[in-house]
């Protein structure tokens, strides 16, 4: 017997830990602050790659690989970016045995490095756009960890762009953004919301960034991915110009933007529940569990060899047969349903003779019994079911926990007790952002891009405004 | 007009710099010893990534991530392992603005960290065997560096593996030789040579090592990819452990094993001619590369509205259409052939006219004309007798400059002249190795699993012998 999984209600830290190490997706590593990502974890990671990889090249953009280590000083050349990021870097000031003259950066991200080459590459217009992404490995020196949320070390894409106007600068950030948004409804049945960040919380360097915010299950923000405008501050700082149709020197527009490993901890933490994990199936690496019940060797050979006619019919589908002996089927239900497979196909003695077999729905708990013909078909409908279910759950919850709302007293009664989002006017004055964060721990999470424009009041100072931002609790 | 390439009959190193540079694979980065994958080259490691990993898949094993930093006390536990890495390494002594306790290694390799990991996963026989693989990116510290042959940093794929028995883990590390010879050959159309590497040219920590040479376009040799059985030199030092079906603890075997991005140097050096790189279709990130030829505004248009009327006939291949204006005809064809591209189309207003394209092979020159009907069957017959050439010419030059002797004068003579691969009988003394080394250069590239088992006198000092080993310069 297994000990219970903790109630994401009970405690949901806690939970997610537990989650994350017994669905095998990640281990502590003996590095302080680093993780290992396990195979089941990896494994979703490279569906996540794919999915984007796709989204990306589809846009024209193409990907390349660039340094791990950044000379020290081209991470001070951006006066922002150097004081957004001196606090977090991971220094190498020995190499082959020697101490080295200029000690070496790894790289927390390449803006830097990336505007270097950019500054070789472009000489004129014909040269742009410049449409790079990168897949990699990065590394911020971080106090407080916890996997996949913030780890010292993660892997992510980071898109490196650069652009004759400011306006196919803006067009691009908000092209990506907008993958991004496709990519976490579609495939990771994640609903989000859409905005710019404030400018307390834009990247270091930016003229200004965008964000995708979604809801976890304690209610908390997880920001899910960024794209940045750039401005011309990196082109600028790192000499990044190129020659017009006048022939005019002119600086370029760049742009900047990442989705990381950090995305896993939004899928555990978005569809996840008591049982375990829930993966969406368009992500999940084993879509079907196919779990074998028999209680003698005969009945076993029977079993085992129905699955084996079956199988070519699940072709389309990321199949696996659970058929080890030292585990009960009950043993297996709880697994597979711990590490979240969308769907289980049950087949004992009596079914192969009926030519039935029972599916289970991991979402809904849903179990029904089919005729084996035309398996296949039924398997698609229930995971398509299943991804456009995991998608409307989660949906709900976010609506039902996001308040609109303009009374300071009830802003801090819902933050502090039962969470959720709370969209409300603000004046866009720092002073409120960080007296509503001290006093709420809620920050402002992004200004959406809905807005529905009407004349109110800050909800911090009462000072007129017709802007609202949203406001939360984040990891 | 561009700088003619250098001819890699007069000065082979300078042409594959020039080729490199020219054919945008890679650019030198700001970095010390590190470069910059460039889009092109990048692609061709993606198809490279993509070959390799279905293989890897479908014999079992799985992909995972471990962190880039492993604690310095790691590397010193196997006490072989630290001798060969310990004067290569890139030491991280500060992070997050303080001084590190312990410092940390940028991983070189993975045996170490992965090995603890395994310390703590494996459990019981049940546990085995555990076959697990890494992409990623390592950190050697090199004096003298060269563009995907040599530099400080490189990616690579590192398999490691864990069995409950020698014969297991050796019967692992040959199945993945054999898989990288069959990468090797049947997409890179690279033919190579397998053997093991004598005891001075092995993996530092392991029993022994396998090796995949290949001849390169100078009649040197490239070790191209690595496999090592590390008997229990790891599970010792890192503790990994196994209950064996009589309940007994015992120490397991474990393999670990290699293919980086220095495999792109084999492809360039092994294919490339005056004209630059020939890329073999199988890998190619550009099959076919359309020209369209027109003198006016109106024959562009009609030849590029018959290009796109084509188009849905090539979908199965990888296709680039060379529409830009401020090139001619000419100069495409001599960037798309520097650029290697196996197959051009060349279609101007009169094959508009006649149902027709020509089809221009890179490998042989040869040019003829098609009718545009079944154009898919024609394109595709073409790219596979491209890649059988490709192998074909690599094989014919290998077996052309390969001698099999056991006269030391001649041995001399052929090593300092033309060069070539020496396959000689050696009495197996590290003695005689490091002399023929001294004098000649040319090092033990391995022991050719091909052997006749003929008694002969050793190239060197003369005593008998029945085994042969393969001497040759190498890079």
């Amino acid at each position: 017997m297994r000990e219970k999984l903790v109630s994401p209600r009970e405690d949901f830290s806690e939970w997610y830990i537990q989650v994350i190490q017994r669905a095998e997706l990640a281990d502590y590593a003996p590095v302080r602050g680093c993780m290992v990502i396990r195979p089941y974890g990896y494994a979703l990671w490279e569906n996540i790659q794919q999915s984007l990889d796709r989204r990306f090249k589809e846009t024209g953009h193409q990907n390349a690989y660039f340094p791990l280590f950044i000379p020290y000083s081209f991470i001070q050349k951006e006066s922002e970016h150097v004081k957004g990021f001196a606090p977090q870097l991971a220094i190498v000031t020995h190499g082959g045995g020697k101490e080295l003259e200029e000690p070496l950066v790894v790289r927390p991200t390449s803006e830097t490095i990336i505007g270097y080459m950019y500054s070789q590459w472009i000489r004129s217009y014909r040269d742009l756009p410049l449409l790079i992404n990168q897949w990699c490995n990065v590394v911020r020196w971080e106090l407080r960890t916890r996997p996949f949320l913030r780890t010292m070390e993660f892997l992510w894409q980071e898109g490196h762009t650069a652009h004759a106007t400011y306006e196919e600068a803006e067009e691009e950030t908000l092209r990506i953004l907008y993958i991004y948004r496709d990519f976490a409804e579609n495939e990771a049945a994640i609903p989000v919301i859409l905005g710019k960040k404030s400018e307390s919380e834009k990247f270091a360097g930016a003229l200004h960034t965008y964000t995708m915010e979604a809801m976890m299950g304690n209610k908390w923000a997880l920001q899910s991915a960024t794209s940045h405008n750039l401005g011309q501050n990196f082109a600028k700082a790192f000499e990044i110009r190129y020659l017009d149709r006048n022939n005019q020197l002119q600086y370029c527009w760049t742009t900047s933007w990442g989705l990381s490993t950090r995305f896993i901890g939004a899928i555990v933490m978005v569809h996840g529940d008591e049982k375990g994990l829930k993966l969406p199936p368009r992500l999940a690496p084993i879509q079907v569990i196919i779990v074998p019940i028999w209680r003698s060797d005969e009945e076993k050979e029977k079993v085992l060899a129905k699955i084996g006619e079956l199988k070519p019919k699940l072709q389309a589908f990321r199949v696996k047969v659970d058929d080890r002996e030292e585990y009960t089927p009950g043993w297996k239900f709880n697994e597979w349903e711990l590490r979240g497979v969308p769907l289980r196909i049950e087949i004992g003695p009596r079914d192969v003779e009926t030519d039935q077999v029972v599916l289970a729905r991991r979402d809904t708990g849903e179990k029904w019994t089919v005729s084996t013909d035309d398996l296949g078909s039924k398997v698609e409908e229930a995971l398509e079911k299943i991804q456009a279910n995991l998608f409307q759950m989660a949906k709900k919850f976010l609506d039902e926990n996001t308040y609109r709302l303009n009374d300071y007293q009830e802003f801090r009664r819902i933050i502090e007790s039962d969470g959720g989002f709370v969209i409300a006017p603000w004046c866009e004055s720092p002073e409120c952002e960080e007296a509503i964060k001290e006093e709420t721990k809620a920050t402002i999470r992004c200004i959406p891009f809905e807005q529905d424009g009407q004349p109110d009041r800050c909800v911090y100072c009462e000072k007129e405004t017709t802007l609202k931002a949203l406001f939360a609790r984040a990891f």
